[in-house]
């Protein structure tokens, strides 16, 4: 297809091709003469990703280029790529204190008790000693077993995201399942979480309406 | 206690403690002299109250005094006091459009059909349809059945957090509790999320050390 038809069937403007052209992002398609090239499925589902990464994940072009970059190497398995799509997902991690670095120590020690394997560096070990931290200096003195139902929650939630990826599907469609799951789902898990904090809270404490 | 006693035991300097009492976020102690004045308990209390609201729940003094507020009108309820905390840590609104309108509706029907009774004003049913809204325009069409896992799991949790809060407690702790299970959990919620992802996927698709 031209580039009209791609932009007509991705939605994304010419321009904004030609933008990620230049930038590397998407691949040149095959020249059909000096100015005309031609572009085909393959481009579709890269779009399509950049938009995902772009809008979902509000990742900027470098780290869009990072992300897709491990896609295309094919000495990276997928679990190395979701781990990397993750890692551009999460915020910087918090400044190193003595505090943290107990907490991290303790944490590492919880999830390894959950019998997760994953990757010492990811940043969502520093997220949870952080969360950890901000427990201890607001509520008190308090260990990561406070984290054990959220834990087993999280175990269900990622255990059926897993099931939804298709093994034979391209690492590519893969990362943009994973990128869509970690930020939209999150989104709809908090919200669901406040609704349900609510109903249990009228609930067990009385409904307005009902007094 | 002095004013002196009041900052070394809820480590919040005198400075601010003066600053609190002059914009009426904490009651005033009772005076013993032209200038002395003595605190109690309740003070403490609402001073931690104060430094979870705004360490943890990062909320404006506007927003702190409206939730103390409630917090102090006898005509208010846990559960109202609990949902117009809630309301104070949400984020605004996403605008009114078609799609959001319409995904607003579905998302409705969807917490009717879990049986459970939120406000109709909550904030989180627009963060619910802002997931939906978002989901549908990089996926495609979908329902909000796709969050039937996350909505059990937001079950699972709510219902242990509010085994936690004691009836017999004040609405000041009560919200304190909340506020720091809202901001705190919330991320460590996140946090696993993304450790159990990378677990089950390495689990299904191989430990890239085991290659």
């Amino acid at each position: 297809m031209r580039v009209s038809e791609l932009s007509s069937q991705s939605e994304v403007p010419i321009p904004t091709i030609k933008f990620y052209l230049r930038e590397g992002l998407l691949p040149a398609g095959t020249m059909t003469g000096a100015t005309q090239a031609i572009y085909d499925h393959s481009h579709l589902e890269r779009l399509r990703v950049i938009r995902v990464l772009r809008d979902v994940g509000q990742l900027s072009v470098t780290a869009i280029r990072d992300v897709l970059a491990a896609i295309d190497d094919p000495d990276l398995a997928l679990p190395e790529v979701l781990e990397l799509a993750h890692h551009a997902l999460s915020p910087p991690p918090p400044r190193a204190t003595t505090e943290h670095d107990e907490a991290r120590r303790l944490v590492e020690t919880f999830v390894a008790g959950l019998e997760w394997r994953v990757d010492p560096a990811s940043p969502a070990l520093d997220a949870l000693a952080g969360a950890l931290v901000a427990l201890q200096q607001t509520v008190g003195p308090c260990g990561p077993d406070v984290f054990t139902p959220y834990a087993q929650a999280a175990e269900q939630i990622a255990r059926f995201e897993l099931s939804t990826v298709d093994p034979r599907q391209s690492a590519e469609s893969a990362v943009a399942q994973i990128v869509v799951g970690t930020v939209i789902f999150e989104r709809a898990l908090i919200a669901l979480r406040h609704l349900g904090e609510e109903h249990f809270s009228r609930e067990r404490f009385g409904q307005p309406s009902d007094r």
